[in-house]
């Protein structure tokens, strides 16, 4: 086992040459590090997103790669109508104005009725185990589910609308469940948030390179867009004072995935992959099949 | 048309002997006021809840009732989950950790890590139409759902629980989504929080009498109980005073059932429900069938 702080101070070529496995996360990869392994065998990364990984390198030179992809879709996809509704209920405000004593007698209670989601339409970027699992919550709500992706799925019982501009357009809620790889970066632009508008909200919980951060903050501040849900940021930890004067988002320090459970099983399908490997098993959750 | 003003002026027995219809709330209902309208012949309500109302009364003397019931089960269904998953996903305490600069480099961003929703216990108090609704979510969330209430429902898809103390005993989470009834009050006392417990947390959503409040604040405080998320109070609006140094709850001022839509359901119901009276036809929503 050679640890980070070993590998940051450097290694003989006689060690690099003996690795045979690596464990890492999906945001941080270094290719002139595995260019130094030749007799890596696999990547086992222990979270869903491999934005920063070179799956086209990986696969050139034979090296597997395992990811949790779908230990914690429920989890995610909770975090994501977590942030969802305290955006459409005002649960933030809401909460401010009884503790402060600003509930007044009578029916408007300080707050503006919202509309109800009964009806309102859910459409979803991306219809992975995600995106699945947010589809699932947004019928149980009531919601209209769409959804958009770059490929057809022919089984799945929710209708796929032409474009990502064209879902934008129809939906009152985007919900970002896409794949966080690097040609899907920035994808979320001005013209995306214009097109879902001022009464529409996005929601991230996947990654923060999806989406134009500067353009969405823009839209929030001159009403543009409705509203935001951020599981994510363009930088994590993310500088509070980006946030300082933007209005109607509600935030969270990227935990969508992080219950105790997925915890647990993340790290144990991490040895589970790495024990199989080692012993010429099977991996239980390959990324190139 | 006579007024709540012209109603507390007072009004002369002729004129209060006209009365045939009454538009009222369920949260107030002055027997004194009905004994002396002897040709009242509907009670119009625009509540769901009806929690003041003398029905035994009504019904001895042939007056009819109408509410607001089934309007917005979907909303107030929606409440109940935008105030648990804010009180299960810490969405309050995320939001001002982001917000104040607090969120630290690293895996644990100074939130410890929730338990999964997955396979948690959601038990329901009345499976009427805002109980199904929420156990609809429940379901779609991927907990389990078990329910109790004082009659069987032999169509029910979810097992009822032997008794409240049971269900409370059994569930992660309790929601109260039974009739604000007169015999229901105080029905959640300190022994079914105690059942419930240090892990389990109650959302209440229909009316304050429901739960001994001060019994709920004891537990909150002392953390014998997880957790609570109360849109309804024992009085409305509750003194913010009370609420101070209570940790662990997400508080909204009443308003579950406050929609753009279900306003205007509402009250277009009750018009309906006047002019058949008037007219003489069967009514919209009549509560005694």
């Amino acid at each position: 086992m050679i640890g980070p702080d070993e590998i940051a101070d450097g290694l003989s070529d006689d060690v690099l040459a003996s690795v045979e496995i690596m464990v890492t996360a999906g945001s941080t990869f270094d290719p002139d590090l595995v260019a130094k392994l030749p007799a890596l065998k696999l990547v086992a990364c222990f979270s869903t997103g491999i934005e920063a990984i070179d799956c086209d390198l990986l696969e050139r030179r034979g090296i597997q790669l395992t990811t949790a992809a779908g230990v914690n879709a429920h989890d995610v996809a909770d975090q994501a109508f977590a942030l969802m509704l305290a955006q459409w209920h005002s649960v933030l405000q809401a909460d401010a104005l009884v503790r402060d004593g600003g509930w007044q007698q009578g029916f408007l209670q300080g707050l503006a009725p919202r509309p109800s989601l009964k009806g309102k339409r859910a459409g979803i970027v991306g219809l992975g185990r995600i995106g699945s699992e947010v589809a699932t919550r947004a019928a149980a709500h009531a919601m209209d589910v769409r959804w958009w992706g770059p490929r057809e799925k022919p089984d799945a019982p929710y209708e796929r609308v032409g474009s990502l501009g064209a879902l934008a357009e129809w939906a009152d809620v985007l919900f970002l469940a896409c794949a966080a790889s690097a040609q899907n970066a920035g994808m979320i632009n001005r013209s995306v948030l214009d097109a879902l508008g001022p009464r529409g909200i996005m929601i991230n919980f996947t990654r923060g390179m999806l989406v134009d951060e500067s353009a969405l903050r823009s839209a929030l501040m001159s009403g543009q867009l409705g509203g935001a849900g951020l599981d994510v940021f363009l930088e994590e930890p993310t500088d509070a004072a980006l946030w300082k004067d933007v209005p109607n988002c509600v935030l969270s320090p990227h935990i969508a995935g992080f219950t105790q459970e997925a915890g647990e099983d993340m790290f144990g399908q991490l040895r589970e992959n790495v024990r199989r490997c080692i012993s010429g098993e099977e991996l239980l959750t390959p990324y190139f099949t």
